[in-house]
């Protein structure tokens, strides 16, 4: 059974625990609050240099890190990761695009916004480029799924998941989805997708004060 | 043959050059200068709507994006590209690291301090924080490096072909890798196999003007 050090609010977290669903795949999660300082203790950096959550335990003390290599890996062998060679590399690209133009953006404006009280005060300025550039990132994908049901191959695979993370988070961080109508069904589709779960699902009761509303101070 | 748009002085255009390279494939090089506006024209964005080099035309009008996807693409089925499950997503683990933690970092320095005309003047600031988070991206590459040959599989792949793209510019824009030995010998690891080519490589004459030392004023 997997191990998954995850943070429940956030998008990269919930794209493995939705990949983990999606294939019914069992899995115990260790709750690593990034807004305590949780994912920068010594303990947690030996695991993973780079201080980031979601990180897999693979076998016992391998670890593997990044949101989207973790989606390789537990889809690898089933319908959820393309094989030939142009879909692997199409659902990639799309894959490197939300690293670089959406989940910057996107992903860096909920943070602030949704997480972080007082937030908005703090980045005033960034988030005028966060919005600009995190709206040309949707136009892309507007104008890619105004012609295809999922960003690759036809049919739901991990490049949908990876997108999936931040986009549907857009309306809880400003971004309005409104004159997007075919990523607005794209969306909805990924919803019906037997074995969806919200990002709000969670496996079991939170530990005590972990899921606590007020979010620390050196946030 | 491929039809590959590219920017000579672009690291993320050499990864893909560098790997043809290794491959011994041939393909057309299509010299693209973003300094120039040449990615934002309507005919470039037609082919990619993110307006980057490098682009990769896989057949007649299909068209692929995203440096560490197309190297995907081009070592598929050789020994650059690694198939187990694991080793696969280790590679991708890196590479996803190479395009959120390296290349937002000693790319950007690059380009302002290497490539743009006064560009250390406009991006002060900005520097500060490259410099930072570039130097910890190198911490976590030069404790993995300080155990391994190469990145992943103890061979080279496509993840030391990205890993190089950036890294081995690091000189050009102000970032001293004096104490990174193991960085330093991976680099010249990477420079010793056969069919290396470095980035200042061309595969043919430039046609004239476009390796023109000035740049551009919007750039």
């Amino acid at each position: 059974m997997y191990k998954l050090y995850s943070m429940q609010r956030s998008g990269n977290s919930y794209k493995v625990r939705l990949a983990l669903a999606l294939l019914n795949a069992p899995y115990s999660a260790i709750e690593v609050d990034i807004l305590r300082g949780e994912s920068r203790t010594p303990e947690f950096l030996a695991k993973n240099p780079s201080g980031q959550v979601p990180l897999l335990e693979v076998a016992e003390g391998r670890y593997l890190a990044e949101s989207n290599a973790i989606l390789w890996y537990v889809a690898g062998g089933t319908p959820l990761a393309p094989e030939s060679r142009i879909e692997r590399a199409e659902a990639l690209q799309w894959m490197f695009f939300e690293q670089h133009a959406l989940e910057p953006n996107i992903g860096a404006a909920y943070f602030w916004l949704a997480l972080v009280k007082g937030g908005r005060d703090l980045q005033t300025h960034a988030l005028e480029d966060w919005m600009e550039r995190g709206y040309a990132a949707l136009q892309v994908m507007e104008n890619h799924l105004k012609t295809q049901p999922y960003f690759v191959a036809g049919q739901l695979t991990v490049a949908d998941i990876a997108m999936y993370g931040y986009t549907h988070l857009a309306d809880r961080c400003d971004f309005d989805l409104a004159t997007f109508p075919a990523i607005r069904s794209w969306l909805r589709r990924v919803e019906q997708t037997s074995g969806f779960v919200p990002m709000d699902w969670q496996p079991e009761a939170p530990e005590a004060g972990v899921y606590a509303p007020g979010i620390a101070a050196e946030a």
